[in-house]
């Protein structure tokens, strides 16, 4: 996959600046993609050594002193496929490299503490790649819906995580920020499929059929929160996610693009190579 | 691959109670195991769904209130390849439910506190599979080397680390332990390796020829780690790690074997199936 394939797809996904319509944003198209299923899942295969290679070259520099990070924040309703995602992607690099957080209701030292308290502590660290399953980001969504905070506070929250982002970026973090778009009518068939499996039925949650009735207020959230911090140093894509095998592939054509950017080289050598060599094959 | 087969692993890669003679056990053999090197990555590779299932099987479980989890602790000397097992074992399965530690020198907060207080906060939770890539064996075998603590300390510890490691163990957490046991000249090879290719110096410590000179003490501090440690409900296994794709192939049997004796299921739904499928199919 050439780097102008990587290209296509987050000039197709990257979403202008501006207001945002997410009715108008399909959930079911293939931006950037010609092929279907099996052509997406073997464009996904091909990925996997070039990710690889360079989430290495990534971690070498993390261990040499290199600043370098990435930072993947999945958004998405509930059955959008973040873990799938996750599993799809990232799993096709080193789990060594790799620093997944998902989270959850914040706990009661959490809620203690301010908003981006949780998320910080869980950031990667020099060389990693580190995932957000939920984030920040719930803290001006569900957060908003449900009126866990006062209005003021909410407010006050699309500029925190500006300001916060920016930092990150400026410290050398490359945050990949993505929502997974999928149709009402698809969660639907997604939580019947888990009512019909019983090896599904540990992730159906009775509380899942209630948020489906405030649908149009998390759209909403999500479309006032996208609009707000969609900066230059941390865009966000809308990734059309009824397909399976699409949302995969475009995460990761924009994990691929995201590391390509970074301009990663194999670390210098700080010894001297021959004399080790010397010692080495003199040693008694 | 019948849990007889699994069970021929761990049959003849189980280090038998009583005193250890490194120097006795083969580095370059394959026991339990009659191809070679394509055989082997094929065996592997048809691991991969079985441990992914069970995995999930895990994850599940711990997601409803199980306790069972489950933790691998990787040694053995420079270049034995824990980095290389991992990534070919654990990666793959989901890498939402494995929490990896590598642990480097104990930073100056660590050395304050007990050696087991790190590793204690480093452990899985229910449902996870746990990977400690090096662990508090370190504290009896560089410990002891190096004197990093008094004799008396070191002595301590064996006792300790059987105390804990029992405690895990009650409480659910299904231990395998695996020194992964390389030649004094593989590992000469493998430095040699790291040298002549510039992708690999960031792997190269100078550090790593030095302690070659102490290969027979550190050999000596294995044996009696092994012997003091190796316990019922938490065994050892040394592994012959000087080809790779055994070593992969004999980890990953020995995980399976772990995650096959958990007896593990799909959690039973705590909601009425029926009732929650006619919610979402007459729903507004």
């Amino acid at each position: 996959m050439t780097s102008d394939t990587v290209s296509a797809f987050a000039a197709a996904l990257r979403v202008p600046q501006g207001p945002v319509d997410l009715t108008a944003l399909a959930t079911h198209t293939t931006p950037a993609f010609d092929g279907g299923k099996a052509e997406g899942r073997s464009a996904l295969e091909a990925l996997g050594p070039e990710l690889a290679d360079l989430q290495e070259q990534l971690f070498a520099n993390g261990r040499t002193g290199g600043a370098c990070r990435l930072l993947l924040v999945l958004q998405g309703m509930d059955t959008s496929g973040k873990g799938g995602t996750l599993r799809a992607t990232v799993g096709l690099v080193d789990p060594q490299g790799v620093r997944i957080t998902s989270f959850k209701a914040p706990t009661e030292e959490e809620r203690a503490h301010d908003f981006l308290w949780r998320v910080d502590r869980a950031l990667p660290v020099p060389g990693e790649i580190g995932v957000f399953d939920r984030s920040h980001y719930e803290d001006v969504l569900i957060g908003r819906v449900r009126r866990l905070a006062p209005a003021a506070e909410i407010e006050r929250r699309y500029a925190a995580i500006n300001d916060w982002e920016e930092m990150l970026a400026a410290g050398g973090v490359t945050i990949v920020k993505c929502m997974l778009h999928i149709s009402r009518d698809e969660q639907k068939q997604r939580l019947l499929e888990r009512l019909d499996r019983p090896d599904k039925h540990w992730k159906f949650n009775p509380g899942d059929i209630d948020e489906r009735e405030v649908w149009p207020d998390y759209r909403r959230a999500y479309e006032i929160a996208i609009e707000r911090t969609n900066t230059d140093h941390a865009p966000w894509h809308v990734i059309p996610a009824d397909r399976k095998w699409y949302r995969n592939l475009a995460v990761a054509e924009l994990l691929l693009g995201a590391l390509q950017g970074m301009g990663l080289t194999w670390p210098e050598a700080d010894f001297d190579v021959e004399s080790e060599r010397t010692r080495l094959l003199t040693e008694g």
